[in-house]
Formats: structure tokens, C-alpha cells, sequence
């Protein structure tokens, strides 16, 4: 029988909180990204992904000064911008992702790229100073923000690379641990990732420790 | 430097494929399942999913007709309607997800439970039968689906059960497996699961086996 299941919302974050801080190993991770680690486990059902966890120094700090700062939050993906829980950004942030814009296309058949690279260049100087940057989807796009940053473009608040899969994942996460060019930086190394590791870091940022 | 990465959707997509098809052990998926497996694969980036997936016999034939013949498709999160590519959805298939329909909330305050298991509510007779079925994030929600089975509501044609996390989801994918109540499945034990796998397999069902 399906009847003895736990319903409540509250009840179900408090024990899915409870199941990780007893299962995961958070001795290495700052008391400040505590609760970016615990929701970020609590988003992929992996207490290990705690060992493949980076986290730059006050990137944490960067990330909820700039959404109190009330700075937009550009998503590689459709799937990241839902994921983010916009009742819970209190300045309202504006969620931005230009996957479907015409232009788009345009700019991806051009420079022979993905469209989601191709949007990078659409995060226009004054959307990217100050942002929260949310890759969850393609490495493409991450290293789309890397090359702008090198042409000089303005500095973002926080990128959160979470690209996924087995064609420039890895390299691409490597390549922002390696130098992320003065941006603060949460990422994941390896092949895992996705929408969901990248919206539960921004919801993190906004929710902070509340019910964990 | 960051010069060096692939860049062209096609080929990033067929290496993709080529690398998953190298690691991944598929000799225990059916041969009708394989494009579903390494897309599934392909969603996440770890290829020992496998191990977990379990694909009862004619699901994919039965997705497959199903979205040929219009069928709707029904998510529990905005995150898995906005991964499935609708482009490739030959027959315009309409794609629901009434987590934000204002009579959602009513529900699940009525009933004390989740919006995503409350939303189950508003999959009505019509749109359930012959439907197929992406549940990617509550386990709530599959358990409510399986309890409207019980309670007489019309079959779908496929349940996509991939609802994430540490609490109800190992049990109420369990419960799919142990009892359909007649309807074919795909679903991945254990606590993985997520709004991009339910999403990928749903895409696998439409895209087939073309690049792969």
C-alpha cells in the first residue's frame, strides 16, 4: 500500500535535511556553503557529490550580496530558470535566459556553435556585471562565458558551473577551477552536473539555512 | 586556453553518443531500449545508471505509439516540461504541468500534502487515459498517481517514474515496480532520478535512434 507516505512539504525537507547532514561528509566543506551543499545533495540524491564540490573563497558572500543587490541571474537553459524558485528572491531578480530568442539561432549558425553558447553573447555588459551566472546544461556555454571574460567583458557576481555530460564537461569545469578570472565560483568537477545542481545553488543562495 | 572545445551541436552529440556507447555496459538493456538507456546516460553523465533501470516489457513500443497517436504528455515540475524538446514532437503533443494552476494550491492545502502530488488531482479522466506519464521530481506525486490507479482513473500508456531524492523516492519508485497496476514503466531505482532523466527518456521515446 501507497498510504503510509509522508505528505507534508515541511515534514519532507525536514527529514530529506536530516538523512543528509547524517549521511554526508561536510568536514570539508566552509560552515558558511553548508547549506548550498546540503540543498545541492538534496537536489541530485548523491551525498557524494560533496568530494567533486567547489566552492571559491566568499563565493558564498558574493552570491547573496548580489542577489540582495537584487542582480540578474542568467541561465544557460529553460530547465534552470524553472528550477530557480523565484518566490523566494526577495528583490525579485530578474531570471534570464535567451535560449529561444531568434537571435539565437542566428548566432549560433554564424559562429558554428550550440545555442547555448550562442546566447552567452546575449548577456549583454550590463546584464553580465554584477550577475549570478547558472550554467546547468552545456559546457559549451561555459566556455562561451570564459572567452567573453578574456575579451574583456564585465566581471559577473558568482558563476555557477554545473554543465553536464561527457563532451567538455569535465573540461570546461576544469578550465573555471583552473582560473575563473576573478569571478567567485561554485562548480562541480567531473561529468555530473545539471539544471537541478545549478537551480539549487541559486535557490540556496536565496533560502539560506531556513528548515536545514 | 579554451580554444580547443567542440563546438558543433552534431558532432558534440555523436561523440557524446560514441563515449557512452564505449563505458556504458548495455548487455543487460533490451535492444529496443538502448537509444533510451544512452540518452538517459547522456542526461545525467554517469553511465552506471544502468544498473538501476528498469524498463518493463513493451514500454518503449507502448511511448513510442502513444506519442504517435498525440498522446499528452503529463510532468510533475515545470523543469521536466521545459526539457522535453516539443520541436521534436511530431504530433504537436500537448505537454501539461499544472504545478502553478491556482486550484493546485487549494488541493494540497485540503489534502496536506505536496503541490506536485496535489496537481496529480488535475490529470482528469481525459487526459489520463492513454497519456504518457514524466514524474522527475516528487515521489508524492507518483505515490498519488499510483493511489488514483487504485481508485479506478483511467490508464496511461507509459509511466516515466524518475522522482528524485531521500525521502519517498526509493519507495515510491519500489512501489511502481512492484505493482503497475498494469501499466508499462520506465523508472531507475534507488534515490537518482531527476527532472533531465525524466525529460531525456521522454525525448528518447521521440527522437528514436537517430545519431546515435
Amino acid at each position: 500500500s501507497a498510504d503510509a507516505y509522508l505528505k507534508d512539504p515541511a515534514a519532507i525537507y525536514a527529514e530529506s535535511f536530516r538523512i543528509i547532514r547524517e549521511e554526508a561528509d561536510l568536514s570539508a566543506v566552509p560552515p558558511e556553503a553548508e547549506a548550498l551543499a546540503v540543498r545541492m545533495i538534496h537536489a541530485c540524491g548523491m551525498t557524494d557529490i560533496v568530494a567533486d564540490l567547489a566552492i571559491s573563497e566568499g563565493a558564498v558572500a558574493a552570491g547573496v550580496a548580489a542577489l540582495e543587490a537584487g542582480a540578474p541571474i542568467l541561465c544557460d537553459s529553460e530547465m534552470v530558470s524553472h528550477g530557480i524558485i523565484s518566490a523566494r528572491l526577495k528583490q525579485q531578480n530578474k531570471i534570464v535566459c535567451r535560449i529561444t530568442d531568434p537571435r539565437t539561432r542566428r548566432i549560433a549558425e554564424k559562429n558554428a556553435t550550440t545555442r547555448s553558447a550562442a546566447q552567452v553573447d546575449l548577456w549583454t555588459d550590463d546584464l553580465l556585471e554584477g550577475a549570478i551566472v547558472a550554467i546547468g546544461n552545456a559546457p559549451t556555454a561555459l566556455f562561451r562565458l570564459l572567452e567573453r571574460l578574456d575579451e574583456g567583458a564585465p566581471r559577473p557576481a558568482l558563476i555557477i558551473g554545473m554543465p553536464v555530460g561527457f563532451v567538455g564537461a569535465a573540461e570546461s569545469k576544469a578550465a573555471l577551477l583552473a582560473d575563473s578570472r576573478g569571478v567567485p565560483f561554485v562548480t562541480l568537477s567531473g561529468r555530473r552536473g545539471g539544471s537541478a545542481l545549478a537551480a539549487s545553488a541559486v535557490n540556496a543562495l536565496a533560502i539560506g539555512t531556513e528548515g536545514q
